[in-house]
């Protein structure tokens, strides 16, 4: 071991932790590294031996490593893992020194961890890391959310490797207290999830109602990609839909085609609309994607399903392809806009909710790169908050107001149409459907109201006067 | 004190351990009843002093009074007052006593009771009760789960307290072990969303889109009820909108009108849409009629968002009323049927991940009565099990297949029509996506595979044999 410390630490050198602790030892700085098996230490020390790595054996060799106050990133698995290492850390830490979580963990276990080991004076920062691998290694999106002071004493390495945006900013920001960056990052993956469904969506409806070819709707995402949906997904899309087969016996044919339907999910959108839901926020464009990946899971039954149930379709014939398809896209960005809509205001009710004080616009602004929802569309969203820090939901700003106005006429179209020719556009239908209730000035909750009342006195607020009221509906009037 | 034992004992006698004690004592039964207050023991004894009642005033006089294997009915808040009541109790306790809990408890709280219980030898049921005051005194659709031998300890009051069907079948039977009843309860109170949902947006368009009178809604409410529609929910609704005002200026405005859209809800809706999502059972109508109350309760941004926000729908004419009238009815229909294959498939999902060999038949029965979701309807879903035990979902027996297939053509105009009139209808909406998701044999989550596998190497499945694969997306091909 050399005398000089590491600055910061890195447990679990599994691809995320070996590359972020490469990206920040190309900074500059000296990364003291551990592992629980020592076969990936020797492994990274073999690969990278020219580095300014100190490699330790024993997880008290690592601490005595560490410059104090010492900074330790811990990569390893989510729940039991995390807190293994965390109890063996914690009786060879110091006051002061900082804990940095990286994994993909619940944001209810990390305010849990913070509050724990506050009590022993060690910082701990729950930190999303989002951009898989690559943006592990050359520049990820960061969302730390712990002890402000903790944040400090870490902003300058995580400032160092996160992703620049075009204007140079890097995409790291303090987030909030205890469980807020870890919350942050699972709205982001369900935003993640509402993109993904909303594009699958779209080339369901070229594919199935169109008729287009893949290599159509190649061009049509690349076209897509250059202008406002200019973004990683669409980007990604076009170059998928370009790509062929390498393995089966026909490599002419697209590898979509051979990509079979069920979409699978790692549980991160799931938590997002479990907390949606349990908080009070109508996040319906995300759930509705998490629950189409779950029916496509039930692959057998859906086949038995296709041969049994009946249909009863429109025949739709579309005279002007290109009118029809710049419909489609004008849906999907107006669909984007809903579901970005639901999930500030999802994170909107949650910082309320836990007093964490989020900066929306700041949020917006480190996910423009490095991260899997990157767009340029992310900039409008920290205009709209820095000219309204206090706008209750984004549609009330002038630029989604005026998406809204020009892209709702065709989003009808689209959702209309499929509707009748039986191909399922839930993500897309639930954000119309999110649109007319969010501006609707009556609902017919009164309604609702009533029925609840009636069969469990559940009581009921008045137009004309304030309070709760009972009606005797079993009196006979 | 007298010196007969009593069979039964309630603890906790707020109206709905009031009522259900009285409707025990009613069929028959000696009934210990206990308050944490004397004053609700004293007023109950006060007026219903002329019956078999055993009044307490400590828990240890109250446990003393029971016959052995004493048999105890908890009706307290759900929560931490339902663990201090245990706590209390269980010193008191032998072995082979049951314990029953009849509260709106969630059933993880449910399962963790029941473990930790058993564990002193006292069995503990965790009960679903449904129907609200009245039928608490005259007969509810009860939902008991735990240890079978504690089920049938109780059977014998339970079978007699409880809604009968029109056949004469009472609306009980043993749901599972540990956590079963309070979650078959808390299926059935998000089904009871969806229904209420649907009713509400049928009478939206009718409203809004058909521009009827509340008059003329009553009248097609009520002659809903006397077809398939037939049920508590709908007749309520009919009676309803028959009523008028009873605090306002003008008592001829029906009371519907005057009741504020803001709707609430309790948390069983949502705890049963979190569940499904947990569990991977898409459950779209009803989270979307959850996520509907939660837009509702939004009532000075939605005033606020409907005059800033842009509208661009069609003018719709409808020269048919009546032929409308019919498709919404039919939509209706429709849309029920899809939100209780949902529900239906939630709990296949979750018995099998709970192993609770939940009997789906079974369930539909003692939900014909009593309940707030009874209607003749749910024979059809019995019938539907006891042809075939193992299906897999609702809208593979034919029954159901016939109403898909016939009103799927009038779901398909209501929702595109809705849609483009800018009326929403979120969970009739989600009903026939998932219709068409469902029957898809293939859906476009060929696509989001091959995404994940691009940003995260999250492999893929393929068409044309078994196993995961990547692809290598970073290479130029």
């Amino acid at each position: 071991m050399s005398d000089k410390k590491a600055q910061i630490g890195v447990v679990g050198l599994a691809v995320m932790g070996k590359n972020l602790a490469l990206n920040i030892e190309s900074r500059g700085f000296t990364v003291g590294v551990y592992n629980r098996h020592r076969n990936r230490t020797d492994e990274m020390m073999k690969d990278h031996s020219d580095k300014k790595l100190i490699p330790s054996y024993t997880i008290k060799d690592f601490v005595d490593s560490l410059e104090k106050p010492r900074r330790i990133l811990l990569m390893v698995k989510a729940g039991g893992p995390t807190d293994a290492v965390i109890d063996e850390l914690l009786p060879l830490l110091d006051k002061g020194d900082v804990l940095i979580d990286g994994g993909n963990t619940n944001f209810h276990d990390t305010m849990e961890r913070n509050a724990k080991l506050d009590k022993s004076g060690i910082n701990f920062i729950g930190m999303g890391v989002s951009g898989g691998e690559l943006g592990a290694l050359h520049g990820p999106s960061l969302m730390p959310g712990g002890q402000k002071e903790a944040y400090d004493l870490v902003a300058p390495i995580l400032t160092k490797i996160a992703a620049k945006a075009e204007d140079g900013k890097p995409c790291v920001a303090y987030i909030g207290p205890n469980g807020a960056g870890h919350y942050v990052k699972m709205v982001h993956n369900g935003i993640e999830y509402g993109d993904e469904e909303l594009i699958d969506e779209s080339y369901n409806v070229m594919r199935n109602v169109l008729g287009l070819s893949v290599d159509d709707m190649a061009k049509i995402f690349h076209e897509w990609d250059q202008g406002e949906l200019d973004s990683f997904l669409i980007n990604i899309t076009a170059d998928i839909l370009t790509r062929k087969d390498d393995l089966g016996d026909d490599k002419n044919k697209p590898i979509v085609d051979m990509i079979l339907d069920r979409g699978a999910n790692k549980g991160t959108g799931k938590w997002s609309s479990m907390t949606a839901l349990d908080g009070g926020a109508p996040q319906s464009v995300i759930t509705e994607a998490v629950y189409a990946r779950y029916i496509s899971m039930m692959k057998d039954e859906r086949v038995k399903a296709s041969k049994e149930l009946p249909v009863e379709t429109e025949a739709i014939s579309i005279d002007d392809k290109e009118a029809m398809i710049e419909k489609i896209r004008q849906a999907l960005y107006f669909g984007k806009v809903m579901s970005y809509a639901q999930g500030f205001e999802q994170m909107r009710i949650d910082s309320d909710r836990y007093d964490w004080n989020l900066k929306y616009g700041e949020l917006a602004q480190i996910w423009r790169e490095g991260c899997i929802i990157r767009a340029q569309f992310l900039q409008k969203i920290t205009d709209a908050f820095d000219k309204n820090p206090e706008l209750k939901n984004l549609l009330l700003d002038d630029y989604f107001k005026d998406i809204a106005k020009k892209y709702q006429k065709a989003t009808r179209d689209v959702v209309a149409l499929t509707v009748k020719a039986g191909v399922p556009t839930p993500s897309l239908s639930a954000a119309i459907n999110y649109y007319d209730s969010y501006r609707a000035e009556v609902l017919p909750a009164n309604l609702l109201q009533a029925q609840r009342d009636y069969f469990g006195a559940h009581t009921y607020e008045r137009t004309d006067r304030p309070g709760n009221f009972h009606y005797s509906w079993y009196e006979e009037q």
